[in-house]
C-alpha cells in the first residue's frame, strides 16, 4: 500500500524546560514521513523547502524509503520557520515566531506517480492547499486523514469546512476539537464533527493519550507515563504518521484495525518526545517499536 | 472483610457550569462510604457532624450497610462546610469558603468494634487525626490507604510525613503528587513517594483517568468520556471508596486484584459526576456497575 503525506518541512527553534534546540529540522511532514516509514514504503511526500534545507535530512528521508519527487526546492528562498517555547507542563506552548517563507506562495504539485495513493495524510496547512492536493488525485484513496489547527478555524473557516467534508478522518487535539465544535465534552464534540463530514474523529490529548470516535464507538489509547519528556514538538505529527503507516501496512480498515494503528501511532509519539527534533525517530527499529507497543498493552490491561 | 472509612461528612455549596447546588450533602467520607457500600459490608465509619446534619442521610447510609457507631454528633454545633466553584473545564476549581465547625476540635474515637478492620481508608483530614486513627487500631489492617491534599503539605509537612510512612497506599491527584515529590513527571513523582513509605501510589488525573504504581509496575485506568459532567465534587473520594470496597470484597491484594479494584473505583467515580452531590450514588445497582465496568474494558481494548 502507498501513503501520500503532505505538509511542511521546516526549521524549528525550540525551548523546553530541558533546554534549547536552535534551527533544528522540524515540520509536520518530516515527522509524518519518518514515523510512517517504519511501517510502509513508499511514503510519497509533497512539500516545499528553500535551498537552505539540509541535504543530509533529505538523504535520511530517501534512505528510509521516502519518495521526494513531490518536494519542491525553491532556489534563493528560505524554508518555513517556527519558534516556540513550552511551558513547564510541556502540554502547552507559546509560538514565539512564524516565518512562512516558501510556504507563502506554495502551490502543491502532486507528481503523476503519486496520484493514486492508497492512503492520504494531509498535515496541518492552509485548508486551500489541502483541498488542492485532493483535487489532483486520480482515484479516491481508501482513507483521507487531515490535521488542522485553531489558526485555520479563525482565519479560513469556510475553506476548512469544504475540505473537512471531503475527508474520512479528522485528527486534532482536544482544544481544537472544542473550538471546532463549540462543545467542551469531547464525546459531544466528536459527534458534531462527525456531522461536518469525517466518519472518524481522532482527538489527541497530548500526554493524556488519544481518543478515536467512529459510529458511536469510542476507543482510548493511553499516554505512556515517561520519566522524561525532552521535546514534545512533532509528537502529534509523529502520532499521525505512525497511525497512517501502520494502517497502510495492513490495509485493515475495521475498527479493530484502526485501534491497532492508533496504538502504533501512540508508540511512535512516545519515542518522538524523548529527544529534541527528529533525533529519536532516526534510530528506531522493529523490535524497539514492538516492545513499546507491548508496554502500551501492559499499561491498560486488566481482568474484571 | 470489613472496611473502616474515616473522613468528613459535610455540607457543600457547589457551582458548576451546569448550575448550583446549595447546602447539599458532601464530605469525603460520605462519598467513600456510599461507593464502598456497593461492594462490602459493613463499612465502618468514623467521623463527626453537628446537630444540623440530615437524619435522612444518616438513615440512607445505615440502610446501605454503613455502621455509624463511630459517628460523633455534636449538639449545638454545625457540620463542616465547603463552598466551591468549578472552572469551565471542570478539572479545576476555586474554594470560596471553608468553615471547619465541628472539625475544629475533632478527636476521632474508633469504637472497640472497629479496631480490627481488614482495610482502612483514611480520607482527607489533618495528618494528625489520620495518625490518631491508626494509633487506636488493635491489629494492623491488610491495607491502609490515605488521601491528602496540598493544604496539609503546606501546613503540616512533618505530621504528613509521619503518617505517610505508616500507610501502604497514597491516593492523591496529579498536582498534589507533583507538589509532594517536587517532580513534574508522574513516573518520577511516584518513585519519590514510594521512598516516603507507601508501596502503592495512586495518582488521580480527574477526567484523564488514574495511575497505579507498584514495584516498578504501572497501570493506567482511563477516564470514560462522558457526554455531561454535572458536578465533579466527590469524584476522587468516590473513586477511593469504590476502589477500597472492591478490594475488600475480594481481598485479592495481587497487582491484578489492585488493577481490577481501580477499574471499579473509576466506574463509581464516573457515576458520581453525572449528578450533583451524592444523588447518583444513591440509585445504582450491581448491573449498572457491571455494565459501566464493561464500558471501561471496551474503551481500551485492542489487539496488536
Amino acid at each position: 500500500m502507498s501513503l501520500l503525506a503532505v505538509g511542511t518541512l521546516a526549521f524549528d527553534d525550540i525551548e523546553t524546560p530541558h533546554g534549547r534546540a536552535e534551527m533544528v529540522v522540524g515540520g509536520a511532514c518530516t515527522y509524518i514521513a519518518l514515523a510512517a516509514s517504519y511501517f510502509v514504503q513508499p511514503v510519497q511526500l509533497v512539500s516545499v523547502v528553500g535551498d537552505d534545507f539540509p541535504e543530509s535530512t533529505l538523504d535520511d528521508l530517501r534512505s528510509r524509503g521516502v519518495d521526494l519527487q513531490g518536494l519542491q526546492i525553491m532556489e534563493g528562498k528560505k524554508s518555513f520557520y517556527w519558534a516556540g517555547k513550552y511551558h513547564r507542563d510541556l502540554n502547552s506552548r507559546d509560538t514565539l515566531d512564524t516565518q512562512l517563507n516558501v510556504l507563502a506562495d506554495f502551490n502543491p504539485i502532486v507528481p503523476p506517480a503519486f496520484r493514486k495513493p492508497d492512503f492520504l495524510m494531509l498535515g496541518n496547512l492552509t485548508p486551500q492547499i489541502q483541498m488542492q492536493v485532493i483535487d489532483q488525485l486520480e482515484e479516491r484513496p481508501k482513507l483521507i486523514a487531515l490535521d488542522t489547527m485553531n489558526f485555520w478555524m479563525n482565519s479560513a473557516w469556510d475553506d476548512l469546512m469544504k475540505v473537512i467534508k471531503r475527508i474520512d478522518m479528522l485528527i486534532i487535539n482536544d482544544e481544537e476539537a472544542r473550538q471546532l465544535s463549540g462543545e467542551h465534552a469531547l464525546l459531544k464534540a466528536a459527534n458534531i464533527i462527525h456531522e461536518m463530514g469525517p466518519k472518524y474523529v481522532v482527538i489527541k490529548k497530548g500526554e493524556h493519550g488519544a481518543l478515536l470516535f467512529h459510529e458511536g464507538k469510542t476507543f482510548f489509547a493511553a499516554g505512556l507515563p515517561l520519566a522524561e519528556v525532552i521535546d514534545p514538538t512533532g509528537a502529534g505529527d509523529t502520532f499521525a504518521g505512525g497511525f497512517m503507516g501502520a494502517l497502510a501496512a495492513r490495509g485493515d480498515l475495521s475498527f479493530a484495525g484502526m485501534k491497532r494503528a492508533i496504538i502504533y501511532g501512540s508508540a511512535m509519539a512516545s519515542f518522538c518526545v524523548e529527544k529534541f527534533s527528529t533525533e529519536r525517530l532516526a534510530d528506531l527499529d522493529e523490535n524497539l517499536i514492538r516492545e513499546r507497543v507491548e508496554q502500551f498493552a501492559e499499561l491498560v490491561n486488566f481482568q474484571v
